[in-house]
C-alpha cells in the first residue's frame, strides 16, 4: 500500500522536477546565450513556468499523499521516511505562498535584473532603486507569508540556511569581524606585500579557458553529465543529476580570476554530481543549506586551490600555457600572488582575509532593510560608511559599491551569510579530512584529487538533504559548528605568508 | 464584451506560448549544448512540458472562449477574427489527441532519437528499426485520431502543409521527377564538370564561422533578437518573436557547407523575425505551412545564395578570409563550384538539380509505410532501390542511406514534401519579386539585401498565418502554385552553366 503511495509521490515529484529543469534552463540561458531583446519575454516565461511548478507542487493531491504517508511513517524505510519528511517541509512552506505571489515575485525579479543592469551601465544606484524598493516590499511580504520568530529576516534566512537566525549570526559575525580585522591590520601594518608586478600582463583568454577546463577535469567534474560556459557572473546550476552546469568569466588582465572561479564553481558542481541516483528528481537530491554547499566550493577554491601544494602541481601546467610570460616566476610567487591580501572594493575578487567582512556588512544592511531600519534610498550611503569602517576603503562610485552584486537584483536577501558559514564549515570539515587522509597534501601536489572527492562523496555529498547542515558538521567533526577552525586556519596560513 | 474575451484569449495563449518557449529551449539545448548523459532525462522533461502545454491549450475554458468569440465573429476586427479562426483550427486538432498520447509520443521521440544516434554510430539500420516501428505505429495512431480523407498520410501532411494531400502531390512529383531527371541526364551526359580541385583543401573553421556570421548580418538577421550556434544538424527555431535561433555546422573540408547552411537557416530566421508584434505569442505569429517557410530558406539559399551576383559580392570577402588558399580562384569558379551538379547520396549536401529527387523517394517511402504497403524492416532495401532508380547511385551503407535524416527519428513524416513545395513556391514568388524590384541583382552584387527583405516582410512575413500557403502564392503571383516557374528557373540556370 505505502509502496504504491510512494511511487505516486515519486512520480509527482519527478513531474515537478521536470518543470523545474525547464526553469533552470531558461535561467541558465538568460545568463549565458540569450539575445538581449529576449529579456522581457524571458521574464514572462520564467513567471509562467514558476507558477506552474508551484501549482503542481502545492496540489491538494500531493498534500493528501503526504498526509497518508506521514500517518504510516513508522513502517517506512529510513530513506523513504526522509523523503516524506523533507517533501512535507517544502510543501508546507510552498503552501504559504499564493501562486499569484510567486508569479509576481518572478516577474519583478526579471524587471529588477534589467534595471540593475541598466543602473550598472549608468553607474547610478538611483536607476535601480525603484525596482529594488518593489523587491524589498515583496521580500517583507514573503517573510510575513512564511512566518518567523525573532527578526523577519529569519524567514528569508530559512530559505537558504535552514534553522539559522539573525540572532545567532550577530555574535558569530562580530567575533569574526574582530579577529579578521585584527589580522588584516597586522598584515597591512607589516608593510609586506608580495611582488605581483609580473602578473600585470595580458593573459590569452583561450588559454585561460583551456586551463580551467583541465583543472575541472582533474577535480573529477564529469563533463559527460555537465558543462562549463561563460557568463558575466559565474554560477553553478543543475537541471538534474546528470546535467550540472558551471560558468566562469575570463578576464585577459586577471590570470587567476577564471581558474579560481572555475575551481569554486567546480566544488559546487561536484556536490551536485554526487547525490544518489535513488534521490534523483526528489527534494533529497539537494544540499541541506547553501552554507554547506558553499563549504564545498570554498574548500576547493580556498583551502585546496589557494594552497601551495596545488600550485606545486599546476605551476608547470600554467607555464606550459604561458611559457614566455611566466618565465622565471616561481611556485612560491604564484602561491603568494593567489593569496595576496588587500582590503578592496569588490567582494568576488576579495582575498580570504577580507572576504567575510564584505559579507558581514551586507548582512547588517539586509537585516536593517528587512527590519525597516534602513531605507533602500540610503543604501549607497550606508554601504560606503561600512566599507570605510570594516575595510578602511573609500567607495568611489555605486558600481564598485552597492551595485556590485547580482543577489539583490535577483530578489535574494538572506543569501550572503551562507558564504561566510561556508568558510567556517569548510575549515572545520577539512580538519577531519586531514585526519582521515594524512597523505592528502602529497596527493594534491601530484594533482591527485580522487581520494578527497571520494571522502566528500561519502561523508557529505551522498547524504543529500537527509540531515541539516549543523548535524552534518557535528557528525563529521564531532563538534558543534563554530569559527575556531576557520580563524585558526586563516591566522596560520596568512601569519606564515606575511610573517605576522 | 468581446474585447474582454479577446484579452482573456490572448492571455491564455501567451501562457501556452511561454510553456512552448520552454519546450523549444529544451529542444534547442538538446542539439547544441546538452551533455550526453542528460539525454534520457531530457526526454522526460520534454514529455512533461509538452503534456502541460497540450493540457493548457485544450482546456475547456479556452474552448468556451472560442465558442463565444466565434458566435460573435461578425463584430470582430479582421485581425481578431483571424486570431479566433486560427486558434479554433489548432484547438480542434489538439482536442483530438489525448494528453496521454502526446506524452507517449514525445517520450518515444526522445528514445527514437537516441537509438538513431546509436544506429548511426554502428552504421546499422537494424539498431534503429525497433524504435522506428514504435514511432510508425504512433504516427498511424495519430492519423486515425486526427482523421483524414483519402490516404492516412494526409493527416500527417496536414500537420506540415495544411490542405495538401498525397493525391495532389503524386502527379506533381511525377512531373518534377521526369523533367529534373531529364535535365540531370543531359548534364551527366554532357561530360562537363566544373573544376573544383582547388576546393579540396582544409578551410579553417573559425574563419568559416566568422564568414557565416557576417553573411547573416548582411542579410538582415537581428542578432539582438537571435543567435547562431553549432549543431550536428542545422535548424532554426524560436522561443518567441525576439528570440530566434539558427544553427549551422562547420566542416573543415567543405568550404560552402557552413555558409550555405547559414544562409538557408537565415532565410527561415528572417521569416520568424518578421512576424508582427501584435501577433506575438499567438498562432498568427507563424507560417501557414512549412512549404511556405521553406520558400524563404530556399529562396535565400539557392536563388540568392547560389547566384552569380551573390558571389560577385562575397568572393572578395571570402578571399579576405582565405587569401592564400583562394589566390587565383575567380568569381566564376566560385559560382560554378557552389552549383556543381552531381547525383549523390546525401540529401542535405545535394545540389539544386538532384535535391527534389531525394525528397520524392522519401515521400514515396513514407506514404508506403503509413499506408502499410512498406514494412519498416524493408526500408533499407526500398531506399537503396529507389536511389538507384532516381539518381543512379549505389548506396554503400545505411549511414549514407536511410539513416541519414533526423526527421523519422523525430517522429516526423509528411515533412519532407514541404522542402520541394518550398522550392516551387520560391521560384514562383521570386518571378514577382524581380518584376517589383528590377534592380535586385545589382543590389545583391553590391551586398545590399534590404530591398529584398522589405519586400518579403511586406508580402510574406507580416501576414503570419492569416492566409494558407496556396492563397499567399496566388495573391502574390496572380497564379495557382505550380512547378513551371521552378522548372524554368532550373533549366535556364543549369542549361547555361552546363551548356545543355
Amino acid at each position: 500500500m505505502s509502496q504504491e503511495k510512494l511511487a505516486e509521490l515519486r512520480g509527482r515529484l519527478c513531474e515537478v522536477a521536470n518543470v523545474g529543469a525547464a526553469v533552470v534552463l531558461l535561467s541558465w540561458d538568460q545568463e549565458t546565450y540569450m539575445p538581449p531583446k529576449a529579456a522581457p519575454g524571458r521574464g514572462q516565461q520564467l513567471a509562467t513556468l514558476s507558477a506552474i511548478s508551484h501549482q503542481m507542487f502545492t496540489a491538494p493531491e500531493l498534500g493528501a499523499l503526504l498526509d497518508e504517508l506521514g500517518d504510516g511513517r513508522a513502517s517506512l524505510e529510513p530513506d523513504d521516511a526522509a523523503l516524506v519528511a523533507e517533501t512535507r517541509y517544502d510543501y508546507d512552506r510552498a503552501k504559504r505562498l499564493p501562486e499569484s505571489f510567486v508569479r509576481r515575485f518572478v516577474e519583478e525579479q526579471s524587471k529588477a535584473y534589467e534595471s540593475w543592469v541598466k543602473a550598472r551601465e549608468e553607474n547610478r544606484f538611483e536607476v535601480f532603486r525603484p525596482q529594488l524598493d518593489v523587491l524589498v516590499g515583496l521580500l517583507k511580504e514573503r517573510a510575513e507569508l512564511l512566518g518567523y520568530t525573532g527578526s523577519p529576516y529569519n524567514a528569508l534566512l530559512e530559505d537558504h540556511e535552514r534553522g539559522m537566525t539573525a540572532e545567532e549570526l550577530r555574535p558569530l559575525f562580530a567575533g569574526l569581524a574582530e579577529r579578521q580585522g585584527a589580522l588584516i591590520r597586522r598584515i597591512v601594518e607589516s608593510g609586506r606585500r608580495p611582488d605581483t608586478a609580473w602578473a600585470d600582463q595580458e593573459w590569452d583568454t583561450q588559454r585561460q579557458w583551456d586551463f580551467t577546463m583541465r583543472v575541472l577535469e582533474d577535480m573529477g567534474f564529469d563533463f559527460e553529465a555537465g558543462r562549463q560556459d561563460r557568463s558575466v557572473h559565474p554560477f553553478t546550476t543543475n537541471l538534474e543529476l546528470y546535467d550540472v552546469r558551471v560558468t566562469t568569466r575570463v578576464n585577459p588582465r586577471l590570470l587567476f580570476s577564471a581558474v579560481m572561479s572555475s575551481v569554486h564553481e567546480g566544488g559546487h558542481a561536484l556536490y551536485e554530481q554526487g547525490f544518489l541516483e535513488r534521490d534523483r528528481h526528489t527534494p533529497l537530491a539537494a544540499a541541506p543549506s547553501l552554507g554547506l554547499h558553499e563549504s564545498q566550493s570554498r574548500m576547493w577554491e580556498n583551502v585546496i586551490g589557494r594552497s601551495r601544494p596545488f600550485w606545486e602541481h599546476y605551476a608547470g601546467r600554467l607555464r606550459d600555457a604561458f611559457p614566455s610570460q611566466l618565465d622565471g616566476v616561481s611556485v612560491q610567487q604564484l602561491y603568494e600572488a593567489v593569496n595576496r591580501v588587500e582590503p578592496s572594493l569588490i567582494r568576488v575578487e576579495a582575498d580570504e582575509c577580507t572576504y567575510n567582512l564584505h559579507v558581514i556588512l551586507r548582512f547588517e544592511i539586509e537585516v536593517g532593510v528587512i527590519e525597516g531600519r534602513i531605507a533602500v534610498a540610503d543604501l549607497p550611503e550606508v554601504w560606503n560608511a561600512k566599507m570605510k569602517e570594516y575595510l578602511g576603503v573609500d567607495v568611489p562610485d555605486d558600481l564598485r559599491g552597492c551595485l556590485q552584486d547580482i543577489h539583490w537584483a535577483h530578489g535574494s536577501m538572506g543569501y550572503f551569510p551562507t558564504y561566510t558559514l561556508g568558510n567556517l564549515y569548510a575549515s572545520q570539515i577539512f580538519e577531519r579530512i586531514l585526519d582521515d587522509l594524512p597523505g592528502l597534501w602529497d596527493d594534491i601536489a601530484a594533482g591527485r584529487f580522487g581520494g578527497l572527492l571520494d571522502w566528500l562523496r561519502e561523508h557529505i555529498h551522498r547524504r543529500g538533504r537527509r540531515d541539516l547542515a549543523p548535524a552534518v558538521v557535528r557528525d563529521v567533526t564531532g563538534r558543534e559548528p563554530g569559527a575556531e577552525a576557520y580563524l585558526g586556519y586563516l591566522e596560520r596560513k596568512y601569519g606564515e605568508l606575511y610573517g605576522v
